[in-house]
């Protein structure tokens, strides 16, 4: 043993912290924050009930999964640095293999495909490529936070990754409740004044108007602009969210998004490739053309990101760039196979609610336009026992609301999430749903028709 | 306009910050860090003299890049899936391209890798794959940070991508001196204890045994033992970082990780593909076996990773994957012609570094074992502006070792990264660097050997 060691034993010293029972209590508290349970609970009561039919996980599709597609969209990407921005084999080989740019090398070709798609116009110089959108919603949360007496506004319920990267940034959300079709505006004006007057540093509100998860409705076009007169009027920046907008049951009656009519830059728009793109590829990006200094904001996030993840993986990036390029930057013409499917469910779970529920009253729920999530609203508290008697005694696994409020409350609602079934397994499904819903309901009289048959 | 609008505008109010001068000092801290300003700086004197030759970045040689490695390694993996763990065609395509399990899908090959390159044991229970060795970082500086009494030691100078995430979750960095070979370890336990006396809770101790950045040089054997001692002794957990030690230049005599020697989960190893896999993938790993609770660090690193970027691209994984496989999980046999270009760049950059300086005795330089980086010392301050005439003047770049020391300090040092460039280059680099360092020497009597003639 050396002689600093034997020095070490030998002096007076604190007790070490001992490794071997590093304590939970000692690490950051997003770690024991009661989301971050809830999601673990979910988890593994949907891993204990693996044959359970799933209205939990809001996935997107997977019957035409390919991965053929992968080498098809990666040729197509090659092709296109090659022959549109004139690059030699070894240059390309460079911008796939090598470190890369941390801003990422497809923002050009997501701006032309904001501009078909969502009516936006977007300066590629104002685009961040991040890895997925949660990365480029910690990326904006840790930039903005900056004081203890800082907060973001969120609507209530509300997605649990703003919850999670909230936490990880130690950044307060105060809740701002929902109507019918999303966020309270007067609801929203009342706790940013609250907020400020109690001397909060408001940096911004959160909010997704194309059918949120978990609400799933949307916001009509009337509450984007006055969303937005709130926003200039008490200079307040909106970070939208915008993975669903694209599966609406009409499709050219989808609304604009907030971006599409923000002239002021009051708007951060955050992507996602999710469910439009490949899950698989982790892809997501910002827009933040707001002026910082003499920059802009997104030259901000790329530095926080430098030190983050450093840059996108351009191989996951050129995946998405060959989709964008092979669909004409349409993903609205890329996913037509997968919107009819997101609406067919959507539409065969309204009817199979009607005709399971029409006898029951008590039992209601929302009607989005499209989107992946339907919210159930029972005359029972939906609590975390109820999923697993649900899984347990009828083989289906949904969503209790409860875990989109935070901690210690209630709620009668649960949410179904359509996505990824099929028409057999969505009838079978709300069959066992119905029939868990029913033994909680008090007396025969109003026991719902549980029969799958379609009419 | 709404009548909520014209309220608003009535009402008294707190004057709103104005969006369209969102000011820099407004956000975050790490922004307007120093390090921040740095690697600004660097980049920006880089990016004026695109035609210098650069000793700057420590990026993989890219001689041996071809697109067409990343079909294969996709191939093998998915065959991988296939064969060895029996997926059906739909559940090959799931794992690719559908959302993916946050703690990542190669941790068995990764294990695999790690026991027949450095002999370590790993359970891939305690492997977390991450967006490259920053995420990795990332996830447990901000795991391990909890309370403002919290603080982390490392190495000074120090790899900038530390300073980085260290900045992004508001822990302090304490600086360990560094002696000839990295870390003084007499020096680490006078800083740690003086930490402790002043209330500080050291959280953890960062390193780079192999051929740190920026310093270049390995720690000897009979250090890593002492370290490990040291940190049994204080109870002080150890992140090692180790892109670099397959670049030893005499490969059989590669001295242990770290973790390889650790029978106590003191270490916590920070892996990086980006070097000796497929930088573009941006794939890096943690494994964190320490005990929390009922599970591991692991687990707890996983949780956050789920608020952050939720998984790392599966399809970024297969390439990794692909390429651990095809290379029957040794790396050492994967990078055997990187490996030797590396190490005729570093044999060049010596001899050279001694032909030309070998009459000034003021000018030295250390003499790494392998690696990307050789630090040179020479009699006058190394500051951005002699980097900047360097640049301008002869057409050179390299690092002035500032950078690594943090705001304030000045060095008479310079890295220079061997790894990119071709014999050709580095010789002419080094004639140019010679010219501008004689022009800073007094007196021509020193004046170094400038021909770039190889003897």
């Amino acid at each position: 043993m050396s002689q600093l060691a034997t020095c070490v034993i030998l002096a007076p010293m604190q007790i070490p912290e001992n490794l071997e029972e590093l304590s939970t209590e000692s690490l950051h508290a997003s770690l024991t924050a009661a989301s971050m349970e809830s999601m673990n609970l979910l988890n593994n009561i949907a891993g204990a009930y693996p044959d359970a039919i799933s209205f939990a996980a809001g996935r997107p599709y997977e019957g035409f999964f390919d991965t053929d597609q992968l080498h098809t969209y990666l040729e197509v990407f090659t092709g296109h640095l090659r022959d549109e921005r004139g690059l030699t084999r070894q240059q390309v080989s460079r911008t796939l293999l090598q470190y890369g740019d941390t801003k990422g090398v497809i923002a050009d070709l997501i701006a032309r495909n904001l501009a078909v798609d969502e009516g936006i116009v977007a300066d590629p110089a104002s685009v961040v490529v991040t890895v997925g959108f949660q990365e480029a919603l910690f990326l904006v949360l840790r930039a903005l936070r900056a004081e203890d007496r800082d907060a973001l506004l969120a609507p209530s319920p509300t997605y649990v990754g703003l919850t999670g990267a909230a936490l990880l940034t130690d950044l307060p959300v105060l809740p701002v409740p929902c109507a019918e079709h999303g966020l309270d505006l007067t609801e929203l004006v009342r706790v940013l004044r609250a907020a400020r007057e109690a001397g909060r540093r408001v940096r911004a509100c959160y909010v997704t108007p194309d059918f949120a998860n978990p609400i799933g409705v949307s916001m009509p076009l009337a509450d984007r602009h006055r969303l937005l007169d709130i926003a200039a009027a008490e200079g307040l920046l909106l970070l939208e969210d915008n993975p669903y907008g694209l599966f609406h049951r009409t499709p050219d009656r989808r609304p604009p998004t907030l971006k599409s009519l923000d002239t002021d830059r009051r708007v951060v728009y955050l992507g996602s490739f999710a469910k439009s793109g490949v899950a698989g590829a982790r892809v997501g990006f910002a827009v933040a053309d707001q002026r910082v200094g003499e920059g802009l904001l997104a030259d901000e996030l790329s530095k926080i990101k430098s030190m983050l993840t450093v840059n996108t993986s351009p191989i996951a990036q050129a995946v998405i760039g060959g989709k964008l390029i092979a669909n004409g930057f349409s993903l609205v013409a890329a996913n037509a196979r997968e919107a009819a499917v997101y609406q067919r469910n959507l539409t065969q779970v309204l009817e199979g609610l009607d005709r399971r529920f029409r006898a029951c009253p008590e039992v209601t729920w929302n009607e989005p336009d499209g989107g992946f999530f339907v919210v159930v609203t029972v005359p029972f508290t939906v609590d975390d026992a109820f999923l697993e008697y649900a899984a347990g005694e009828h083989g289906v696994l949904f969503t209790p609301m409860h875990h989109f409020f935070g901690a210690g409350t209630e709620s009668r609602q649960l949410r179904l999430a359509v996505s990824t079934l099929t028409p057999e397994r969505i009838e079978e499904g709300l069959d066992r749903l119905a029939a868990a819903v029913t033994s909680r309901l008090p007396g025969p009289a109003t026991a719902p028709v549980t029969t799958g048959a379609v009419s």
